[in-house]
């Protein structure tokens, strides 16, 4: 049977050709592309998770809790506590990472004959979850310099109507933020077409000079933030996603969620990092300042940086920026090559890591002025 | 916002009316319901659950393996040894659930312009999944006594030309077993007519009387065996599904995979349950007594019970399933009724929760003849 490839399966055809998504995972000592938070949990944590999860395990025999009762509820308490706007449980529903929490939305408010749209570049599995649930994508505009541009956005809600809008802030992979004005205006032009439903994905949001858009809720019952504990959390290995919106909207992602798609050992690790909270968001200041050295610092470098709200930076331009990426990973340093021409991404990483990162583009600069 | 309902968001028109699945979670004493292990997971298992997520929890700010290549690895071994058929590492994908496994492979092989089929009554999330992606649904016949019906399956499979075929065995919420050479003829049937992915839900495969179907993978790059860690290794609460099948099913199935889909945490808790798995396979065989016990004793009080291989039997006839539900509910006895006209289901538990549920149906006898 080894002559059978994927090319001799019935597989759908859109997905003839493609490769599994997924930035290289190479083992390099300074690893800064895949926006990770280079702090490992605090050993207090570690054994509040190692003892919620023995807990948990006594009785992994029965199914998990399929509404996630507790989790949400402390998800609710958390969004509450730093965005000052009121959030309760029925606004609140988790699932295995801010991917599935959107695959859920298209599944719901998206798939066979409709379409979402998205401002690219941007979080590019938005349009591979579309294209898995049989969503139509429509690549919206953005300016030169990646910021959203309204008019040009308005003008592709109105024109194509689509069934979801994405908007993300602080933007992955160019980092910048989209103010509130501009998701109001976008939000009630995504009425006017459709209605559509517009999905605020928030994945960084933590890291951001300014605030969550999260009290937009009010009064926009077909808004929704998406967030994830994988970044401020800094439990990428977790895989818990969120979201906040109007209770309706939760009712109705339930009627496609898998039953019991989360599990008992990821609600019990949830609930421990939740109660540290004050730890972790710690290290989120200390993740800005450095965030804000790498930019202050490749801008001294001469290089173009876009302004960042997030744990990374995205800086150019090159004429080849996948050679760029080549030379900063021979001396020791994985970034991230996203596709956008001339520019790359690196992540925020510990003081060491940044220095080492900032060492290999001196050295790279120096060279090519030579 | 209060007057917001589900009715009022632009949810696909598919979905309009519908409730999320799942069965009623009440609390009695004694749950039969859905077919849950009622063995705790012994405490040495617990503490090395314990031990293995504390491991995985100190490097939690990091993506988990993506590829799942030691739980894979280990995965491939349990086949191995308790089928005597070879598996590796390539041959195996894993999920959160094996309704995960069967999303991904409907998004793959099945969705929007393509179908699939099932003999019903059989485990409904395989028809309430393909909705979810897009798939349509076609129920395929069985006999009276709930067995396959070959010559009307071919049949069925010639007519249809489904792009996957389901197939469980042993049969949700039935009980008994499909034999292989059934499983063979309607494979051939199934390439002849498209040809199709056959995929073999078995769930419940180690409580039954006779083997996997495992073997059944040589020659046959169309087939996929589904499993899942929730009923045998008494980890409902875990949200481990898996599939062995061709590599190149594999390959396949990962270019729809959201990516990091498995948490580190849940691949550290299944493989301290892979440690573990000869006790674990102890309590199988006490509860495959119990279930043969209860098979011998429904049958003595003159109930018709469907020949069972699963950790549950089908019982009845009714003239009023859901009434007798209610009246074994009253007894503090949870049973499952399915929607089969005339049957219910019962989970095999503990020796008590059998003499309980087994002792409420005697007192509805009486109750009935007198």
């Amino acid at each position: 049977m080894s002559d059978v490839s994927i090319d001799d399966l019935p597989v759908r055809d859109e997905l003839r050709g493609k490769s599994p998504y997924g930035a290289p995972q190479l083992d390099v000592p300074v690893r800064l592309n895949t926006n990770e938070n280079p702090y490992p949990l605090p050993e207090p944590l570690v054994e509040r998770i190692a003892e919620r999860v023995r807990e948990a395990a006594r009785h992994l025999n029965r199914y998990p809790d399929r509404d996630a009762v507790e989790l949400r509820t402390q998800l609710a308490a958390y969004l509450t506590k730093t965005t000052g706007h009121p959030v309760a449980l029925e606004n609140v529903w988790a699932a295995n990472g801010s991917n599935e929490v959107i695959q859920q939305l298209l599944q719901t408010f998206g798939g066979p004959g409709r379409t979402a749209l998205g401002f690219e570049p941007s979080y590019s599995m938005h349009g591979l979850i579309a294209r898995g649930t049989g969503t139509g994508w429509i690549s919206g505009p953005r300016n030169e310099d990646f910021s959203l541009d309204l008019p040009a956005a308005e003008k592709a809600v109105a024109e194509h109507r689509p069934d979801v809008v994405f908007v993300t802030t602080p933007n992955n992979p160019t980092g910048n933020a989209v103010p509130a004005d501009t998701v109001r205006a976008l939000y009630d032009a995504a009425q006017a077409a459709k209605p559509s439903i517009v999905v605020v994905d928030e994945a960084y949001v933590e890291f951001s000079h300014g605030d969550s858009l999260l009290p937009l809720l009010d009064g926009r019952p077909h808004l929704v933030i998406s967030r994830t504990m994988s970044k401020a959390f800094g439990a990428a290995g977790l895989r818990l996603g969120y979201l906040a919106a109007h209770p309706a909207v939760v009712d109705a992602v339930q009627l496609v969620r898998l039953p019991y798609h989360l599990s008992a050992i990821t609600q019990a690790t949830a609930l421990a990092a939740l109660e540290h909270t004050d730890t972790l968001l710690g290290y989120v200041e200390q993740l800005k300042a450095e965030r804000d050295r790498l930019v202050a610092e490749l801008r001294s470098l001469g290089y173009e940086v876009t302004d960042s709200d997030a744990n990374f930076v995205q800086f150019g331009r090159f004429q080849d920026s996948h050679a760029v990426w080549r030379q900063i990973l021979d001396r020791g340093v994985l970034v991230r090559d996203n596709g956008v021409p001339g520019w790359l991404r690196v992540t925020a990483g510990t003081p060491a890591e940044n220095d080492a990162f900032l060492d290999a583009v001196r050295e790279i600069k120096k060279e090519h002025s030579a």
